[in-house]
Formats: structure tokens, sequence, C-alpha cells
């Protein structure tokens, strides 16, 4: 019924222009007469085949995307060649310096109760064990509190975090301080339970940090499969002992860069809406979902964009940043290169959570810019993406939300994001075509109005 | 409602004894007398730690059990000391000669169109490479007809059988045979997609035989992702090279073990239920799911029909037969050993599927014997378990099947069977103790109606 309403309504404003001032505070905004275009964007999106095409050929080709990584520059030569042949207008990049962590090889064995290996991946960051490993016995604790309350247990120990996991952020505080925190207290090397919901023994990989004069230990993520072993034999009182081989290093910083391509505004093409993904990966699977597959889609939906006739009244500009996963270089060099524009940035969205079925979006910005941006999202109702809620927006949309700027994040059905991103199991197969293309839908859609938009988006 | 009225019947002829003759031909057999002594034994098995405990012990002390290894010798050691410390009658061995296969050290590399390292895992039964490997292109077939169609392609290369999935049973001929048909058109190796609907990197290692006359070639199992990438590759018109090694030996065989226990019966002690699981595993995972869990909830139901008082009419045979992956030769030793006992065993029942929530049955066996099994499963009914469907048995009751002896297997919610077992996620943490507590309700219920019947199942 709804979607017969919103047809209907579409109809009838078709020839009508936009109403100027709508945003005014008198009456509320309303998005309706961006529904013609939408619709038209929502069309085409659903008859792509090109941009899932790219995403599979840039995955298969490039495989993972690590920051200072050949993989990475080669597929950046290959998405900026492609963004040319589209016809975006000032295709360019903007050079940033990374941070060059090597995962080298590394292992994990189990040697008390019984040999056997173990699955672990090292955390981004992390130092290397010297070349024979670190042999030890586990000290399995279940949070930093229990940390503190065995502490005299821990000196010489290889501390384990099985923490309980109710959700990703669950687990953050032990991959990024948890090797500083068992480093205090005397223990040689740290693993945390890998953050997931789901295993098949593929452990999960992601950011860590040490703490300035702190010994720096290293630090892995072991499979929940093998965290459960371990908790279960310290649970019948057998000890535990694991040999810890890690072959990391951390590289001078490489040079590479965030890509940048825009549809030039027919009228204000001053003012800015933002929207993109980021480039780099994590260097096991080959960062299919997280985030090949945000970029692929901003991407296709800037060029439906650029499409449009008449083109959208504001400039519409893809940011495609790197350095995401161990940094964040990107997104602060793209603030600080463009630091003068961001008053004239009305929105800056960002896909990073999957592109599975799009169910709306997040927002990050003042009550009247909400109000309309959910109008605008209602537009997606006949994809079932209609949805908007309060949130934080993308990493790489973050250091804007610092500086003023509203910020959106596309929102999917994102059960399974957490089984598979930062594994081995991070490949294109996990997506599906026709939900890619909604999500090309969606965001075009929001690019599409806010860039329409009479005002930049109230700040 | 239907709980209801199976507890008021059960009340009301809770001191009535089985009626004599209930299996005539005259009137149909009705299984209510069986109730009271049911929802006793559903009771007990709901409040049991013991049976999951063991088998976390199981699996977590002695990990995988491929047929000659030492880790499954202990682990049947450690099985029948429990099973007398239990006062099992009768505990003992049946000799059984298995064979010995070692997978050793083995990878596969991508070489073209880049490197990297894929994930893969030799099919039991394979010969080795050379130690150098095996370097040649890939030619993708989706069939045994389209590597026919392609024979001309075929001659030194390796073929991948990248067949539809559409359930287990449809790529077991690419895995048991697609080595010999490869050899057959010269291919050098041969490689198939993991047999398995989903997958995180994971391949599925599983039994392979070769032709007799036909050139021994490797043959190995490729992640479905992998797979897809190589199909995708070659949709592409990229050549595709990879190196495969494998290190596999098949020694000798190894002496082995079938177990039996069991709980003597009141009245007609020389007529048998025999229930169990295999002992065996693959040497990939800890065999939880397949099929410790299957051993230890048959196990844990015959304990409970010990306990029972009067015990039951015929004796419950508990047999854990070795060697089900690779050889079935457990099973076949069982038959051997105990045909002139084959026309007393009233029913051979096997839990094989994983010990996930019961949903039922399935039987193999005459119309009549059906029918009464229908009416016993009916008691399962506050379970959720009284399916009963028609089935072949586990593979290790098949050899009894051909002999003429009613099989049965239990069924569980097992779409996710199919994604662990086989791999290295065949692991405890995958299963649930009060849904193995439901099981073992199930099979204990079932094997005491049996072991009650006035007359054996009809044949």
């Amino acid at each position: 019924v709804r979607r017969a309403v919103l047809l209907l309504l579409g109809a009838t404003v078709a020839s009508v222009a936009p109403p100027a001032g709508a945003a005014g505070a008198s009456a509320p905004f309303e998005a309706w007469p961006y529904l013609p275009v939408a619709e038209r964007l929502m069309q085409q999106a659903t008859n792509q085949t090109l941009g899932f095409r790219r995403l599979e050929y840039l995955c298969d080709t490039f495989g993972p995307r690590l920051s200072g990584t050949t993989n990475l520059e080669a597929a950046l030569d290959w998405i900026i060649a492609e963004l040319k042949r589209d016809g975006f207008d000032r295709v360019r990049t903007e050079p940033v310096l990374v941070p060059h962590w090597v995962r080298g090889e590394e292992s994990l064995h189990l040697l008390e109760p019984h040999p056997r290996p173990l699955h672990a991946l090292a955390l981004g960051g992390s130092v290397a064990t010297p070349a024979e490993g670190i042999t030890a016995e586990v000290l399995v604790v279940k949070s930093f509190a229990d940390l503190a309350a065995q502490a005299a247990e821990a000196r010489g120990k290889i501390v384990l975090y099985d923490f309980p996991y109710t959700g990703y952020g669950s687990g953050l505080p032990y991959r990024s301080r948890g090797a500083s925190e068992a480093a205090k207290v005397g223990a040689v090397a740290s693993l945390i339970r890998s953050l997931t919901p789901f295993s098949m023994q593929t452990p999960h990989t992601g950011m860590m940090r040490y703490e300035a004069g702190v010994p720096r230990i290293p630090h892995a993520a072991v499979s929940v499969e093998d965290t459960l072993f371990i908790q279960r034999c310290h649970d019948r009182g057998q000890r535990v002992v694991v040999r810890l081989r890690l072959g990391a290093q951390t590289l001078p910083d490489a040079p590479s860069r965030n890509v940048i391509a825009e549809v030039t505004g027919r009228e204000k093409p001053e003012q800015f809406v933002v929207l993109g993904g980021h480039t780099d990966s994590w260097d096991v699977g080959t960062g299919a979902i997280d985030d090949a597959s945000g970029c692929l889609a901003t991407w296709e939906a800037a060029r439906l964009l650029r499409q449009l006739e008449p083109r959208p009244r504001r400039t519409v500009r893809l940011v495609l940043w790197v350095n995401e996963e161990n940094g964040l270089r990107g997104a602060r060099a793209y603030r600080t290169n463009h630091n003068d524009e961001l008053p004239r940035h009305s929105l800056a969205l960002e896909a990073d959570l999957g592109v599975f079925r799009p169910e709306g979006f997040s927002f990050n910005g003042s009550a009247p810019a909400r109000q309309m941006m959910q109008a605008i999202t209602r537009l997606l109702e006949r994809l079932g993406a209609s949805r908007l809620e309060p949130g934080e927006g993308g990493a790489d949309t973050s250091p804007l939300a610092q500086a003023g700027v509203p910020v959106s994040e596309l929102l999917t059905q994102r059960e399974r994001y957490f089984w598979f991103h930062h594994t081995v199991a991070d490949t294109i197969d996990k997506l599906q075509p026709d939900e890619f293309n909604q999500c090309v839908a969606a965001l075009a859609v929001v690019a599409y109005a806010v860039a329409e938009l009479p005002e930049l988006l109230p700040r």
C-alpha cells in the first residue's frame, strides 16, 4: 500500500520543481519532489552489472590490500584508470603516508595438555616474538578486573582474554589495550578470543595499540574454538602451555593515496556531498566485504548520478579513503587537505558495514537535518531501506563529524558481517549482486536528494 | 494439548503391563503402555551432565581420531575404562584391522593469475604428489559429462570439478570417482569443490577411491571460496595455474577395535537392540559432531536403560564401531562376528548426523514394523522428535540392513551438520548440552520401547 501511495505521489509531483525553502522551520520538510528521480535511480541500479563485476575483478585480481602493500597500490592504479574511463570529473589522488605493518610467518602451538596446532592471527601492530617463539603457561582471564585479581599469577605467563562476547564492541578493549595491560603485570605475551559471534576455526585480526612506557609484548587473536578449548582445560584444572611465534614487523611509513572523483554540481559546484568507502583491507581474505564492496557501491552510486540529466545541484564527490584499518591516515588527511571546504560539505556518507540487503542509514547531525534525512530515506520504502537511526557514522567520516560535518552510514542486514570481516572468509562469494544493486540504489537516492536540496543540511 | 493427553494416558496406563500381541495384525499397535517409563527416561535425560562432560573430555583430550592413529586407540582405552566404571555388562572389544592413511604435509598454491595460497585438503586415500608438487594449468568442469566434452583439453592438466552443490549427495560422485575419471583423460591431478553448503575457507575432506587399472593421481578438495574464484578467472578467460603438494601415505593396515557394552535383558537376553555411533573421525577438527557426539549420546541412553528397574526385556547392546570414515571395517566386522545373532537383532539404531535438536528417526524395515516404530516415536511428541521417515539408516548399520535387520537413525536439526563435519570446524562448541540431552532422551525411549516389545520387530 505505501508503495502505491509513493508512486502516486511521485507521478503527481513529477513536473514540480523542488519547493524553495522546504527546510524552513515553518513547515516540515518533504522529500516527495525527489521521488521521480529517486525512482529512476532505483530502477537503473537494479539493472546494472558493471559494479558487481568490477568488485569481483578487484578482489580476484589484487587480493588483500593492507596499507603499504603493492597489492593496494596496484588496486588504486586500476581504480583510478576505471574512474577516468567512467568520465568522472577531476579524478585525482591525494598523498597519504600510511603505516606499513607486515604479518610475516606465525603460529600458535599447544604443547600441554597435548601437542597440536591452534588457530591464531597476530593483531595489527603487534611486535614479533623471538624467532624460537615464546613458550609459556596460559593464564585465562575473563576481564581486566579478573586480570587485576589474578595479577600475582600473571608474571612470565601468556594471558588469554576470554571475555564474554556480547557484540563487537565488547571485545575491542582487549584487542586494543590487552597487551599493555598484560605487560603491566609481567605477562610475556597476550592473546584474545577472536571478536566474532561465529567461527569455523577462523581467527579474526584487527588493530591493537601499545601504551607508551609499557613493555611491548606480542599480541594475537585465537579462534573462538581454541579459546573455549583452553578455557575448558583451565576449568578442569589442566595446565595449558603454548608456544607463540609471530614474525610481524613494522616497516617505515609508506606512500599511498586517497582517490577522489567528482560529479560537478550544476548550480553549486563549490558545495559537496561526499560519499565513499575505504580501499585498504586486512591482509587475510580479500577485503571484499570490508570494504571493497563499500567502495564499489558508492562508486556505482556516483556513476549513476553522473549520468543524470540535469546533474545534481551540488558537487557529488566520491572519496575512497586509504588506511582505515590500521591508522585512519586517509580520513585524517582528507580533513586536513579540505579544511577550507568543510563548511561547504552538506553530508559525508560512508558504506563500511558490508553491502548486504540495505535497511537504511545512521545519521549524526542536527535535529532539523535529521528530520530532512528521515524524509529523504522514506523515498527508499520500497527497498525496505527507509530506517534512519542515530549513529556516529563510519570511521572514515569521523574526522569530518568532529569538524561539524553531518555524517551518515549505510546500514545493511549485517548479522553475518561480523562472521566474515577481518578473517580469511572475507571473500566476494558472501555478497549477492541483487543486494549490491539495492545498496547502490539507496546510496544514489540519498546522495542525489541531499545534493539537490535548496540549501546545505542545517548544522 | 497433545502433551496433556499423553500425560493423562500415561498416568492411566501406568500400572498396566504392555499388552501381549500388541503387534498382531488385527489391531494397530499402540505404544502408550510404554509412556510412563518413556516419560521417566526423558526426565532423567534432561537432568544429566555426565554425558556432555564426557563428550567434551573425549574431544579435548584425544582430539581427532582417524583410523590407525594413537589418538584413536587412546580414546578407545578411555571409553572402555569408563564403560566398565558405569557398570555395563560384558564390556569388551572385538579386533578390527583398519586402513591407515596419513595426510602428511600438503599445500595448494595459486601461481597464475597471481601468487597466493589456496585452501585445500587431500581426500582420504589419495596418493601423494612428488615432493616438488605438481604444477599445471587448471581445467574447470561442471560434471563428468562436461569432462567428457572437454576431454581433449584435459591432458597434462589438473581437473577441478565445480559441480552445482544441491545437497551432500550431489558431490559424492566427484569426491569418490573424480580422480579416476580425470586420469582416464590424461589429467595429472584432480580437485573438487568442497562438499558443503557453507564455508569460511574451510575445505571439507572425506573418502575417495581409485578404479582398478587406472593411473592413480592425487585428489584433493578445494574450499568453496577458492573454487568459485578459479571458476570466475576461468569465465573471464584468465589462465589459472596451481601447484599441488600432497604428502599423503597409505601405511599397512593397523589393529583397532569395535567397543561393545551391554544391558542384559531381563527376559530375552539372547535378543538384541543395538545402538551406537562410530569412534573414528577425520583428522581435521576433533570429530565432535562426527561422531563423538553420536557415541556419547547412545552411550548415555544405554546408561539410563541400565539404571531402569526392571531392566528392559531384551538385551540393549551399545556398539561403538570403528573406521566408519574410511573403510567401514568395524561395521563389516560386527556383521561377520555376530552373523548367528542377526536373526535375533530386533533393531540397529545409529546416531551419526550430529547431536543437534532431535526431530525424529529414519527407519528401514517392513511396513508392520514401521507402524510400530511410528507409534513408538509418537511417545517423543513433547520433545518435537516424533517424526518417522523412510531412510537407509546410518553407514555403520548398513551391513546389518543388508542382512535383513531393521535399522534406524536419529534425525536432528542438521542444516549446519554439513557446514562443519569433515572440516577443522567440527568441534564441541557447535553442540549444546540441552540438545544433547534431548537426543539422549529420544534414543533411550526408542531403544527401551523396542527392547520391551512382546516380540522382535517383524521383518
